[in-house]
């Protein structure tokens, strides 16, 4: 089929040479015109037949709003939009009706996959009308995974963006995970070498997965070696926090996952000033200076 | 080669079949005559060629100290034992010198793969001297996943045990993570069916793990309807967060996951109770009586 | 000075009586007639003197902005509204521009101390406009403790109800480590009378404080024994949080005590049928069937 | 009454001073000579009228071994060794039977009020047979606080250890409870001065309490505007989480407070490296060089 796709970055310009490599014909547009096949957003409506089918993939938020906006003074009855970004599944509502008044469709769909999905295929979780879904299966079946799995129609508008953001919760409870168990194996100097102990838990274990996979690669790299122990977050772990705190789920595990990276970030806490000085204040315990450069390698018994 | 087996359980029995599968000779010993090879350990011992590899795997702490205690009576220099148990690792070190006094040698080996071990082989990470590693080659070859993964020497005696705790380790807070997305899935009803959007992500996704796999297989049998949120823990996450604490590394996930078990199998929470009491004393906010039978499903706004 | 109070339940009305107590002349409006002084909201508006001053002492959410759309029309340019309730801080921007559209004054007014505020004062932090809390402060400085403390103007509008907000976080944190406490010595047994140790802390210790005070009347009274382990929440803990999390604040205690409240409600734990369920499929273990009515006691290894 | 104090740091000098102020003979031995009264153990202990009391006021671990040692060497039938230091309750039996076999009594006495208890008295949390407890009553008696709370003789030997390690492991949650409002306040800016805000709940508040008072005072003398956020831990939180754990109780709150102040005490931190590099093998997200000499203050959306 044929279809419009707005945004060409990382993700989206992997997507259009996947669906171009499975026989669909993509005219891509962004902003940025060495990537783009058309000058403007006008003139790739204007190339596609109608109904059309625009997937659009822009960063969430405001440059999402901005396109969707744009698609609904374009666009006319019987179209339908895909959100494939990683728009929070509270603004989906919002789109769907913005395009609904113009009597285009819309579907949200969360995208998994990153940088390997352009071989491996994308994981697609969808929300929406089916009739909106179906308008769009061919692409969607070019985008997943040759395994029949991959793919899911999670319920109505919103519910694919959610389904992706739970997903994006669960990453960063095993991401952190993982890392306590690389810290923990590394500080003890009990195991000679972490990277072979990773390496061999990649078959016959419980723990084995594609995370662990990528974690090795990266220790056979060097790539540990080099990098700061800085994490930065996408928003996706954020929300699924508050939808948790909104419906009273605890969520011990990818909460502490979320409050590393913030702590991850900060040059100093605020937080253990505030330890440090009561410690000082009913002990007499020591403190440190806060102009002093390095943090010492000391450790309390 | 020719092996004695001690502990002919769910683990014990599956690896002496693996092994008799791939041709090697094992001497099976367990205190229930139903499934032993022989009437007793000395038995089992008079029926291996010299030098003896004797393979324990019974259950951690005293049942574990106590089959060593009488091999190294048994056994003589040059022989080899192998605890595939999940003994802690700080009891390793005892094993070997109890062994090592009668010239035996020691290797500490972790075992993971479970029930699927029998089919698709078990990961093993070892501890001990290579040339006692190397004295039960052909056995972890055997035992080990075809894949050329799944086999690791970690370093000294303990440190196949500490490598399969810190894997444990990581399986609770990989497990608590699923387990959490679940709960926020489930709880939220935003999605129509949770199951499919978790058979979806076996395939493309970052999250996909053999976890992963088992959680959707759980799922589709309808055992999650069935059972109770009830987890026992079988001590290695325990070591786990101990052995952090010790060489103060934190480890806000594992233990989160450690602790989401503990209050699981609480039918009543202490703690709670204090915090209730407390509400009620400084803002009479309303208590429930320890008598009511069942919680009710009420969730304050 | 004279002042409208709405909302006499039990915050409302003590703070009525100790009000009076100082000298203030108290006109009090609830639509329970019981407990009224008037018989409508426009008959307590009458009733002031101008500039009138009235004080908001209704549920957080909707009560309060029904209340104070109708104050809105009701009052006249130059009288002030205090918001006194729990409301989420960030509503108190919206109420302060509907009044301010009359040019009424409005001042966010957090309110601690409880039952025991009648007789020992309550702590007050308020936001808005130097000159609208000026008009209250004779109804303030009644209202305080007789310390000189308890009374702080946090900042603009909002500020206040933040400055609560953020003080009831530190409260579910605090209340969470003694009932941790307490459950420790509680389960171990190795202190012979837990309540003679709790007692014993309230002198001398670095853990006195007034909520230590508060449990042990508890424990003396014989209540802990009485209750459940049973936690609600009034939504300020979840703000927090989401405040927290907005602004990249690491929150691992306040979280873990908000989401210990959230699993003391639960009659049976999602997330931990999928823990017990992944174990039962990898190892085998044992589950327990849903409908069993009592949590087993026993406690693995 | 007459008594012997080993240890004359910080806290023991000082508690010499509030015995002899109380009218007490006190013989003090330190290896220092600089405030020793006498030139060894065994002259301390040739001063003191028989039978002998003798407190102890050294580091945990070997040094107090070391000196319970050769007080067993030194005492004789009917002499009582009290344990004042923060030692680990499980090392209190060792002592007990040490001291038991020469006829000697032990007690063991958790000291809480750092360095106000000169003036205010000392909280002590006390284990061992009520006769020895009653040998070195008075002592106790002077030393705790003057308003008949602040002691408890809690059980058997260890208890009062046991229950000083809980008191410190609740201290923990409550300083990482304060400290987290603290950050919030401080990071937001939504209050105009955190410390005002702060000053302001010591009156009237739920959260009112000493280690508030501390607080602010550190918040009104520049201290925290002065340090880095670094804390220090004595062990004692590390062995309530230990306790916590071998019996399964879960502690959220103050585990989560000991992990805060190990990563507080990281130059860098193991785990997020594996995290940002999880994040760059699947996202092409970027990482920081660990060369990097300062922490960039980005926060990502």
């Amino acid at each position: 089929m044929e279809i419009g796709l707005v945004g060409l970055g990382k993700m989206g310009a992997n997507m259009r040479e996947r669906l171009r490599a499975k026989g669909h014909t993509v005219v891509g547009y962004d902003r940025n015109p060495a990537v783009s096949d058309v000058s403007s957003l006008s003139e790739m409506v204007s190339a596609l037949p109608r109904p059309r089918a625009v997937w659009v993939m822009v960063p969430a938020g405001e440059p999402t709003r901005s396109v969707i906006t744009d698609l609904a003074e374009l666009l006319d009855e019987g179209d339908v939009v895909v959100d494939g970004g990683n728009s929070r599944w509270t603004d989906d509502q919002y789109h769907a009706e913005l395009l609904g008044r113009r009597g285009v469709g819309f579907v949200d769909c969360g995208v998994s996959g990153g940088v390997w999905g352009r071989t491996q295929g994308y994981a697609l979780m969808c929300g929406g009308d089916p009739a909106h879904v179906d308008q769009v299966r061919p692409v969607m079946d070019a985008l997943k995974p040759e395994g029949g799995l991959g793919f899911v129609h999670a319920g109505k508008v919103g519910a694919g963006h959610f389904a992706k953001m739970v997903h994006n919760g669960i990453e960063y409870g095993l991401m952190q995970a993982y890392a306590e168990g690389y810290e923990l194996l590394q500080t003890t100097k009990i195991v000679d070498n972490v990277a072979d102990v990773f390496r061999s838990w990649r078959e016959g274990t419980v723990i084995r997965s594609w995370l662990l996979d990528l974690l090795v690669e990266a220790m056979e790299s060097g790539e540990l070696d080099r990098i700061r122990g800085y994490a930065e977050d996408s928003g996706e772990g954020r929300w699924t926090v508050e939808a948790a705190i909104e419906h009273a789920v605890p969520l011990p595990v990818i909460s502490a996952a979320l409050f590393a990276r913030f702590t991850s970030r900060q040059p100093d806490s605020p937080a253990m000033k505030a330890v440090a000085a009561m410690r000082k204040q009913f002990g007499g315990h020591a403190v440190l200076p806060s102009s002093s450069a390095v943090r010492p390698d000391t450790d309390a018994p």
